[in-house]
């Protein structure tokens, strides 16, 4: 059984439990965080802080945790070598509902937990990906990282419906982002392409390292939507995100990308993100 | 303190608590209603429970609570005579978080209570609210009635922040509705025009009594969207929700409606809707 922690405390992770009355389960208000663990370390961390500065303030809620410190004791405590640690913080529970936070705001409920998961000896990233495009349906502070997730829920489970992985957004007739992933694409020209950071993606810690990683790979990356279009006509297309790094997608809409198998730029960038998370 | 009811039990409101895995917490996976309680009886129960079944089928969950007799066990054991009673289902708590239900699916968890206002005797009534204009930025599925309420909380706490009463949300040059309640207005012509109910509304159940009683005081009812300049050039506005009934809205932006007190005929509506409810 896993130790989670809550509000301070490591406990079982049957015994962690929030009011009926926790604005995270009556109004969505709740920010998160997921952290990939690698050989025992969680990693990108100052990214991950300043993006949760970011989502607590577009979502008013105030916590001064020593996230780093909760963390690292909790991947000890569960022997968690490789996999993510997830942390939640919540716009805490007042003593009744009301859409309305409490004048002088209320104390947020926190938690985390960890997952073990194989990042790196992954098959999806040796087989790809097949992906549906579906109507972006989302809120409008996609920025955030917040849990109104229920339209990126509802998209994963079309898709299982559908047979296939995942789903990609489509608004306004430009790409906006995997479910819980950001897309990217290696153009006809081998420029990557990605979709530049407002509030109609999430700006992913691990595509900020996956563009640094294509830079210093010589590759031209532009920060700008894709069309479907281009997406069909790409060489290459992949995902990043904290809890499965970086995936190469072969298939959308039941067309192939490419040669529709994985990338050989998407695997370099793969392969050096890793090496890259491993050396600290 | 209150007695709250969860999965089955009816205990102290400070016992009641879900898992930290609950996916109402991790993905605002929840629907809810809530329903009016009036000489100690919850209303319009038949329209509350045509939309819980919908808003259920939008967001894959299910369940087979028999809320009647929850819901009346509740207020009798609360002795509560006027307010609300509250109801929710959530998409229930799997071993672990992952965007995908299990298959095969969870067992949901469903949790009431009852809160005590004032319906009938509300100031604001004889007062009005005054509101602003925002961008609507909610996610596409507002006709089902979940916990995807983040945005509306925001709006909510910027119109207090402006010291204004709260907001009604705008979306390519039409209003769509309140944050938590169906806009209306008696326009210039004394026509009483309503957002049709797509899914770019909620489809209130306040808001079919209230056409429903229009239509009977002989008022032409168009179900369309309006324009914030049809808003600011009509002789009433006000809106309607089950846990304030209707209520005039005087001002908007700044701007007074009509001669910016409560308009007559909202009044009219609203005495009708009370006596209606009243009958049972």
């Amino acid at each position: 059984m896993r130790t989670v922690w809550l509000n301070g405390e490591f406990i079982p992770e049957t015994e962690a439990k929030l009011p009926i009355f926790d604005r995270a389960l009556l109004f969505g208000q709740g920010v998160y965080e997921v952290s990939p663990v690698l050989d025992g370390h969680f990693c990108n961390w100052p990214h991950h802080a300043a993006r949760l500065e970011r989502s607590k303030v577009s979502t008013r809620i105030t916590d001064d945790t020593d996230w780093p410190a909760v963390l690292a004791e909790l991947i000890a405590r569960n022997s968690l070598t490789e996999g993510r640690v997830y942390l939640q913080i919540t716009g805490g529970a007042p003593a009744d509902r009301d859409f309305l936070s409490p004048v002088g705001g209320t104390e947020p409920n926190r938690f985390a937990f960890t997952q073990e998961a194989a990042l790196v000896d992954n098959p999806v990233a040796s087989r790809g990906i097949r992906v549906m495009l579906r109507p972006e349906g989302r809120w409008a502070i996609r920025s955030a990282k917040t849990t109104q997730l229920l339209y990126a829920v509802l998209a994963k489970e079309a898709a299982r419906d559908a047979g296939v992985d995942d789903a990609w957004f489509v608004e306004d007739g430009l790409v906006t982002e995997q479910t819980s992933a950001n897309a990217h694409i290696i153009d006809a020209r081998g420029v990557l392409v990605s979709h530049p950071v407002d509030h109609g993606v999430l700006p992913g810690v691990t595509r900020i390292c996956t563009l640094e990683i294509a830079r210093a790979m010589g590759l031209t990356v532009e920060e700008r939507p894709f069309t479907p279009e281009e997406l069909f006509a790409a060489r290459e297309a992949f995902v990043s995100a904290a809890g499965s790094l970086v995936l190469p997608v072969v298939e959308v809409d039941g067309k192939p990308i490419g040669n529709g198998g994985p990338g050989t730029i998407t695997a370099e960038i793969r392969s050096r993100y890793i090496a890259l998370l491993r050396a600290g």
